[in-house]
């Protein structure tokens, strides 16, 4: 099933920028990067061209000139860490941008569930998918936390997809046997349980090692979940070890609908611990109205928070905590929650989690000391443009379990990447550059600092030149 | 001076959309607009094609079809009145995107006047001039109230690129006596009155009826003005009858500021009304922190409001109160406010005012009724993807006072307008299709609510492909 070519050895010479720490980018300059025939970095050479390389490094790892694929990043280029997209629904994709001034609980009606539960046909599946997969790509999203719908054939289908498009990818079959319409329902928690492991079995059997693609256990949120569904995957998740992803406190009325359906469990997260769901391979998408008690209960059991802050903004559902949450020591990284959220970009979720944190920070004046599970939070809130790239590629890279693999240029790591193509401007300002380079214009003055702070609020897919996973390139924009 | 070509008579056909009222879209297929050698439009006619435009129409305005100009819009394309940008700082264009975690006061002394005062440098001031208007136009902006800097040639040169390059626009010599630092300050008021005179002398020479460029006068804010400069440029209002641009009430530091420098003033509102520049042809930017009786008097006044979510929610300002300005009868239209906001596109900032609505609403539960100048909102805040165009077009004519000439399809009116592509998905996904359309993935199964919605949410300037101004091509997508 994998299409996957026999890769040659790489060396990609130039500017990396990559997170050092939270809130520090670290910048490599007239660097060359070394990666196998794996994808596996093997070699950074600082101070390093083509020349050097050719004469010093190659002899040291065994390569020849010529059994040797190279690629430098120009004047104006960097190489960037791919993004990982730590939520999205694959199968939502159509709906992007089309949600009027719904909440989540009728939004899920209106637009959701008609939209996935079509995507039984695999015609109309096989288009929305590839579709998605090749727009996030065109992003720079080399990793993604794909829900699919309830279909075992539908979700398999986005396996084989991400496997042979070549996205690293979690493809989980989403469960849900209550709260859904009858259309669009699994009949009871066994067949749930007995669908989820059809599409484990399937994505075993298609990428062995799970190396790119890996199924992940998908209780859609706990309102659509019974008790059997939940302790079943429980079950599951220990017999298998694999990652779960679910929703959390996303809404106001949502954490309500929980408190009625569950009204032993102390708490929403409580649900999930109870149910065996709550441990350290745990994606949690949302975690916007957490009290304290919830958000130290998943710090204790190591789980993982998605913060979604286009979805958040657009579904009205609130604005999660980052600092906070960072400040207990929960992971976080970036989703852009299609489509609860507008767009495919990570790079846009990225801008908007800046924005969202103003908006918490401005918040937090008026809001202090009222609402104790919503404190007030101050300056402190805001989140600089070098915290939310770390978000989207180291934070995201720890939320999936993958932080010793990706997120970052280390050697032992996988060569997940984006070449990004500033749109700088000479003295000619022609009307072509602007159309190559999207809306950066870079006059020349700028720090690097400054121009990475360009591309994160003027950026888009514009500006992604080539996308790379596990060193095979998966992108080119012509 | 102006560099217009003699225009042909023109005919445009398709799907016609603009805003009915605040929330109402009006839909018109299969319709032509006829639009005379002077940019007006002088005949809309429903159910009609090339074929019977040619037979019925021409005849009725003496028209013969060799002499008109065709443009007819395919599937998938329409067109939209061009966006019209109520606040905007030309010279601070090389700084979009670079503000860190600053905020307005701190904003202004480190990013904003080293760069407005290094444009006294008319080769630096032609190269950021021309690429911000060519960048607006392509963003589909036909209209823009702009400020330049304190120098009169450098104001005087955006108003002629303006004029040559097709753009609609107010320009403003920036007035400021005070708070500036000692490299970029008017020396007295006196001073500042003779610099602002000249250059609305110099666009009166240039274009004499204000048909394209008119002046503006300008004062930047009111801390930054003496009484004097006020005062006098309250006077040159009188007299002149000129619109009036500035800022009130962005920064909750900045009114405590106004409050301190005016103390006999009552409020922020206050101190332009007492100078003689509170007045219908005023356009207030931001408005975010007013109280309810600074609105009751700027509604009394007639003056107008640019609301400009993408900086206010980038410098932390706050989150301008739109429905409530709406319900005391203040017009409202949107502004970029480059640099403090982050991109150049109306578009974005129509889809960011909508996510403001909903931090509104969201914090309205919050802070019901504890602030007084700041009461909770609830849904009500929440704006549509038709209330934010309104605001983008109709709105923001009114807001520049061009409501009889701008912002719909109306015989009588000027065609400035847009055309915009749709990313139409036929069953063939080819990647350049992609590259053409942006972002925008229009499946085929959405009505044209859902579609516009789309545009809103996901579309960018490779959606607009062509743009005119007075019936003159001021840009066109290769």
């Amino acid at each position: 099933m994998a299409s996957l070519k026999e890769l040659r050895n790489q060396i990609f010479i130039g500017t990396f920028i990559h997170s050092k720490k939270l809130d520090e980018l670290e910048y490599l300059h007239d660097t060359a990067i070394c990666v196998d025939k794996t994808g596996k970095i093997i070699a950074i050479e600082p101070q390093c061209d083509q020349k050097k390389a050719e004469m010093s490094l190659y002899p040291t790892l065994g390569w020849s000139a010529a059994d040797v694929a190279v690629t430098i990043a120009k004047d104006g280029q960097f190489f960037f860490p791919g993004f990982i997209d730590t939520h999205v629904h694959a199968p939502q994709y159509p709906n992007v941008g089309v949600f009027g001034k719904s909440t989540l609980l009728d939004w899920l009606n209106t637009y959701t569930f008609p939209m996935e539960a079509s995507l039984s046909d695999l015609s109309k599946a096989r288009k929305v998918y590839t579709r998605c997969i090749r727009r996030t790509l065109a992003h720079g999203t080399t990793t993604a936390a794909y829900y699919a719908t309830i279909h075992v054939p539908a979700t398999n289908l986005l396996a084989d997809l991400c496997l042979s498009m070549g996205q690293r990818a979690f493809v989980g079959r989403v469960c849900m046997d209550r709260m859904g319409p009858d259309y669009y329902l699994d009949e009871t928690a066994d067949e749930a349980l007995a669908a989820s492991r059809a599409s484990i079995e399937h994505i075993r059997g298609i990428d062995p090692g799970f190396a790119l693609v890996s199924p992940i256990l998908t209780p859609r949120f706990a309102p659509a979940c019974s008790e059997g569904a939940l302790a079943g995957l429980g079950r599951l998740q220990r017999e298998t070890g694999l990652p779960v992803q679910t929703h959390i406190s996303e809404n106001r009325s949502e954490v309500g609908l929980v408190r009625e359906l569950f009204p032993r469990s102390r708490h929403y997260a409580a649900v999930y611990d109870e149910h065996g769901l709550l441990g350290p391979r745990t994606i949690l998408a949302h975690a916007v109205h957490l009290g304290d008690d919830e958000a130290d209960l998943i710090a204790a059991r190591g789980a993982k928070v998605a913060h979604c802050p286009c979805s958040n903004s657009a579904l009205t559902s609130g604005e999660a905590r980052v600092r906070w949450l960072l400040d207990k020591g929960i992971a976080v990284g970036l989703g852009t929650d299609m489509s609860g959220g507008y767009s495919p970009s990570v790079l846009e979720a990225a801008r908007l989690a800046t924005l969202v944190s103003n908006h918490l920070a401005m918040g937090g004046e008026r809001r202090g000391g009222e609402d104790a599970s919503a404190p007030g939070e101050g300056e402190r809130a805001k989140l600089s443009f070098e915290e939310v790239l770390y978000l989207a590629t180291r934070g995201g890279a720890e939320v999936v379990g993958l932080q010793d693999r990706i997120g970052g240029f280390r050697v032992g790591m996988e060569w997940d990447a984006q070449l990004v193509s500033l749109g700088a401007l000479g003295d000619d300002v022609a009307e072509d550059d602007m159309q190559d380079y999207g809306n950066m214009d870079v006059f020349g003055w700028e720090n690097w600092d400054e121009r990475v702070a360009k591309w994160v609020y003027t950026g888009d897919d514009r500006n992604t030149t080539m996308v790379w996973v596990r060193g095979r390139l998966v992108h080119e924009r012509k």
